[in-house]
């Protein structure tokens, strides 16, 4: 699947766990719907119905029931349906889709656990995927700070205290490796502002950005 | 994962759906236990217990409910589960593996159903599988005489008659072009004697197979 010239815009939200990425998009999308009905907001692992069925073999049951080979085959799985059914029609009938992780995810996560799983990661990418956000929003926070304000626990899915202090300063800096690497696609959101400011940003980088487009 | 040097002999069986290669591979595991506990029959897709979770989606619900690629990717999945969990343990441990279908059959239904498939099917078990069987049993039936034969029905899946007669002689085919691709591993057995018949061949031929490598 390559990248094609589309009508609509595919945004993505990344960031570590309790960072605010998933009220930002959500944010970014409601300030988006008050002006139109173009907008669909959706998620990884899921956002399509067999994609859904495959996250909860992803989030269900033993955090190592899989190993790092399986779960990256299921994660570009489920991916590969949500692009199928969900995220290239929507594009192709000039939406903007704002999707709650895509693949920077999968590149960091994976990463972080064993470096030497990057060159699986991204040859899968480019064989069954191949598609990139046209706008990556990465809200970045310091793990500690997302602990202290609580934004880890709201998640529901006690993930940050799960995967620890340690291996969410890990995902931050692989995170932030990814927006030097790619700065025409990811913006770097400072996530320590109160959540208001931060969508405030967003928006107005949102706006700019369809401004240039359309110009 | 690469082709280790293992004490152990992995066997596969391989055929259009009513072949009776499930027969055969039960049949063989039968007259071999009789004489040795060092033999895991086992499946695909499934065999370990994450692969049958990911068999459940495969198997189940609408039959166009995943793309092609989507399903390659799960197949994928679920035979990268059965390696690490079931098949690559029992080969270290020297046990004989008989497997109900493996990699042969993604090439062959994915081809059959589009030939563009092919070499994503390939890229991908080179990229997370690598493994083939020691040796495969191709059991060669008919189409026509499989279906008179009612060994169609017997499976319990109704495979057969839901992908048509056509669609199996295409599946023969494939079958059969890889054996001519690969004379040193896969064994064509002809299908149309009696099971009892062709499991004396089977058996004979995996006999002479594991006296010949212990000289």
């Amino acid at each position: 699947m390559r990248q094609a010239a589309h009508a609509g815009v595919f945004v993505s939200f990344e960031g570590i766990d309790g960072s605010g990425k998933s009220t930002q998009a959500r944010a970014l999308a409601d300030r988006l719907r008050a002006q139109s009905d173009n907008v669909v907001l959706t998620r990884e692992p899921g956002g399509a119905a067999g994609a859904e069925d495959i996250r909860r073999l992803l989030v269900e049951g033993d955090p190592d029931r899989w190993s790092p080979e399986t779960e990256i085959l299921l994660f570009n799985a489920a991916r590969r349906d949500h692009l199928e059914k969900t995220i290239r029609p929507a594009l192709e009938a000039g939406k903007i889709v704002i999707c709650d992780r895509f693949a920077d995810s999968t590149r960091v996560y994976q990463g972080a656990a064993r470096a030497s799983l990057r060159p699986l990661v991204d040859k899968l990418h480019d064989l069954v995927i191949g598609v990139e956000p046209d706008l990556t929003f990465l809200i970045d926070m310091d793990p500690q700070a997302a602990l202290a304000r609580g934004l880890a626990r709201q998640s529901g899915e006690d993930r940050f205290e799960e995967l620890g202090a340690e291996f969410q300063t890990r995902l931050r800096a692989g995170f932030l490796a990814l927006a030097q690497a790619h700065p025409e696609r990811i913006r770097v959101i400072d996530g320590a502002h109160s959540p208001e400011i931060v969508a405030d940003q967003i928006e107005a980088e949102m706006r700019d950005w369809l401004r240039a487009r359309a110009a």
